[in-house]
């Protein structure tokens, strides 16, 4: 008799739910919608309230209803019935948090709130507690926790701590009125289980909590703000630190959904980390990477390795059982939009619209006709800065072997193997200290649509690829997981070995080195090595400068 | 009376006779003519003959069609009386060059050498004679002639020695029939007079002329290569040092072109040397810039100095009685006109078409709404490598500072402040080694067209720029010398500071430096200085090692 599980994913503008069966992995139905107020970057919904540079927050009462929406379109698109459906499980992007009161009210639902910007979510990109991210920056290296370390040396402005400090420091009323601030995700779960547990995942690598050591000390939080120190411990879920579910679905929101009260709920993942099982990653040696406008990679091992440079190493993080290791490019889809949006003349675009195809295939097909070294055109892919091996997002994009017989394609070329250098760059550091990598298990649009460059990324590399054919990536997975923690005896597997064996999505081509390219792209990547390091690493600040003049410029 | 000069400019592609009043410098006619063969890189005119790579022939009869076709027109145009045209004068690329008989016949008129392409015109920029230039450069770096070191230390393919080399190794019989390698604009001046001079500025600048020492040593060229050693003196046409007239018109060119017999002719100049009258280049401190495809400067100082890296300086090499310093950018409109056609998107073609302006202006107008430094983008400029001050062909373009938002007019300006840095590390390294400059005539289109780039080039430099409203500067140009030629006695002048007072054209706009922009630019040329040296002085010769790899990769 047929089993299914949900997988519900919640990105950065939509949500969407699959209906996956648990034999083989197939999606029987896949339903998405826009949040009603997307990402609020302006404007609040109530008030006339302007908001401040860097803000990026969203309106809580968009997710149930995107839930709500998705999971019962999609479970009567399938067919299946909702007794058949043995499990749910929830992705979320991270670390997009905001402050309930003890029920999971909202604050932002409060009338006496709901015009004051800290009463809402602060998305994962929301930057504006730069300052906060620096101060604990300051403190942990002044400290002796080390935990840092781990995740190459900087805190983000996108991590927990400095969101919740802003909310102390910037509306204390509202702090002091919240009974927690929740993940988006670990508050979905909530409602749907009435369990409070803040995800592993969520707190490892947001929230730099260390499954040994704890979060960070209430010492060190109360000399980072004073009257601060408990936050953590107040204010927090606490933390399910076990692969497994979160509870199972009560009644009210088993009504809701249709759903059988009583179905397995899992425990909340980030959009990111969750993947590795919807791409058959089940060892060390191969890694997820999924290519959409940026690229995500995680990959486990036994052990646990000091890699400088690197975003995550987190136990238990993207396997149970092993060290997690996260690591990508913050700029990759992303920056082939760009070329195509601001440096594609018209000759292309008309021969792109005369053959009917987008003009990325054709700037690919005249790239694909290059051989490998002949544009004479080396770049460093840091267009959003740089997440990977020098954590800095302040570095800047940069062209060299320019003349007056280069094309566009050339230009395209070089940016598609820069992309390629940082990608063995972050592999080759990863070797450097201890982690094994061998294998690429590659998803996501560009991976499937762009033999080229997987081609030339394996000649870069000099290491096999194998494309997944699976879509909606952290969806399936989410759904895969979903299927282990419902329990071998409702129907689902024993371990996620097991799961992604029989649900993880067939590999559709391999890639293999081509020696001959692979001898130039060495030569290439030893000046893109040396290129790095003179911008990257202080020899020649000149990127930094340049944006502390265009910025004081632009006062 | 009026009395009235022929200046006859002949460029790459055509050819041009204005005529000029010499009261005023007013032009009353215009006329020129494309040559009929063109530049001939692929193929010769006769036989099936492939031409290798790099090489770029002429045809000499197009020079004497031409000749004659504009000179008639514009004399018939302008109404003036053959009576009345008291001197001609001529300018010619240089070195321009081709083998003649003793009567001056080309020899690629001759039916045995007519499928040989060492019989026809080298044109200046026939590059395919740069194995000889390295050992010209190699040789004189070993002996203790230094001549070199006026000329930025390498012999260029482009100039005489080299071209003569490579028709006396490659094509012996033509190089032993012939009685003569000349100067096309030589051969024009002795058609039409009857006397064989070598033009001083063509021997100076491109042969490695000296006035005090002469020619290279016979026994340098003996080393040069066995045999070659009276290559100069047995096939030259003798050095006319003085600033003069060649002579008279005789009977046969006189009734061709419909002049009188006996009319003045002067001594043919260099098209892009002859420039400084036209723009009321009189003193020491005044450099004359023609601002088209590439940019081009001249200036004046009583003495010598050994400036590395500044393309020539001669005695009497520009006006008479000074030294004559050389300098330019061996890319500028080239440059924006690279990126007009290869980096525009098709939102500014279409702005553009829509108001009816020309890209070009679309995108100055844009990057004039941005303030100095805002685009937090350099570029090095060496999208033709760098004619000065480091000299080196292989150098390539380089950018730096580009983001995610980036936007083409962003990338245009950084360009445009990429050549006003390059002219201020002339000038600077001018003055470094006690050459003055502080002011700028400017010419060309782009100076007329772009007031942005001519204010932006004054911030830069710190430096006031007189526009010049001349047209057809080196045609001018020739027409005021060949007023001074032709004798105060005949209607013209006693000299060129008198005959440049009268007939340079006026001056149609002034730009002064803006404090607050040189303020700013004076940081991203500390920057540029940084890069420059860094890619340019052999920190990194990333550029020289990416052209290999490309050219290797075209094999």
């Amino acid at each position: 008799m047929s089993k299914y599980t949900l997988g519900i994913d919640f990105g950065t503008l939509s949500g969407r739910c699959v209906v996956v069966s648990t034999a083989d992995g197939s999606i029987l139905a896949d339903v998405s919608m826009n949040y009603p107020h997307g990402v609020m970057s302006d404007k609040l919904p109530f008030g006339d309230v302007d908001l401040p540079a860097d803000y990026a927050l969203q309106y809580p009462a968009d997710y149930t209803e995107v839930l709500t929406y998705v999971v019962k379109e999609a479970v009567k698109l399938s067919g299946v019935s909702p007794a058949d459906i043995i499990g749910l499980g929830i992705d979320f992007t991270t670390c997009t948090v905001f402050p309930t009161d003890e029920k999971g009210t909202p604050m932002c639902e409060y009338e006496e709130y709901k015009c004051d910007p800290h009463s809402y979510v602060k998305l994962w990109k929301h930057h504006a507690a730069q300052p906060y991210a620096d101060r604990l920056t300051a403190l942990l290296n002044e400290s002796d926790d080390e935990r840092l370390d781990s995740f190459g040396g900087k805190v983000s402005s996108e991590w927990l701590i400095p969101k919740i400090l802003q909310i102390y420091e910037e509306a204390s009323e509202i702090y002091n009125a919240c009974s927690y601030v929740c993940e988006a995700g670990d508050w979905l779960t909530y409602l749907l289980t009435g369990e409070r547990c803040h995800g592993y995942m969520f707190a490892a690598y947001k929230g730099l909590y260390d499954s040994e050591k704890g979060f960070i000390s209430s010492e060190l939080l109360e000399k980072l703000s004073p009257g601060f120190g408990n936050a953590l411990s107040d204010k927090l879920y606490p933390v399910k630190e076990q692969f497994t579910r979160a509870g199972t679905l009560n009644k009210k929101w088993a009504d809701i959904l249709g759903l059988c009260e009583g179905t397995s709920v899992s425990v909340p993942f980030p959009d990111a980390h969750v993947a590795a099982p919807a791409l058959a990653v089940d060892r060390p040696g191969i890694v997820s990477a999924i290519f959409g406008t940026s690229a995500c990679f995680m990959n486990v091992d036994e052990k646990y390795y000091n890699v400088p440079g690197i975003c995550g190493v987190v136990k238990n993080g993207v396997l149970p059982g092993y060290y997690g290791y996260e690591s990508g490019l913050c700029c990759y889809g992303d920056l082939f939009a760009w070329f195509c949006d601001n440096c594609v003349p018209v000759e292309y675009k008309e021969e792109a619209e005369t053959r009917g195809i987008p003009v990325i295939q054709l700037l690919t097909e005249k790239a694909a006709e290059l051989k490998a070294g002949e544009s004479g055109i080396i770049a460093l892919d840091w267009w959003n800065g740089n997440r990977n091996v020098l954590v800095d997002g302040n570095l800047s994009g940069m062209m060299v072997g320019l003349t007056i017989n280069t094309k566009p394609h050339e230009i395209y070329r070089a940016l598609l193997e820069a992309t390629a250098f940082a990608v063995k760059k972050i592999f080759d550091t990863m070797a450097e200290h201890g982690v094994c990598v061998h294998t690429l298990h590659a998803g996501g649009g560009i991976a499937k649509k762009n033999p080229f460059a997987m081609q030339m990324l394996s000649d870069v590399l000099g290491m096999k690829i194998r494309v997944s054919g699976a879509s909606q990536i952290p969806a399936l997975a989410s759904a895969i997981y979903a299927a282990v923690f419902a329990g071998e005896e409702n129907g689902g597997y024993a371990d996620i070995t097991e799961a992604q064996r029989a649900m993880s999505a067939p590999f559709i081509a391999e890639y293999t080195p081509n020696e001959e390219n692979s001898e130039v792209y060495a030569k290439l990547y030893s000046e893109y090595c040396t290129l790095h390091d003179y911008f990257g690493r202080g020899a020649n600040d000149v990127m930094k400068r340049l944006r502390a003049i265009s910025e004081n410029a632009k006062k």
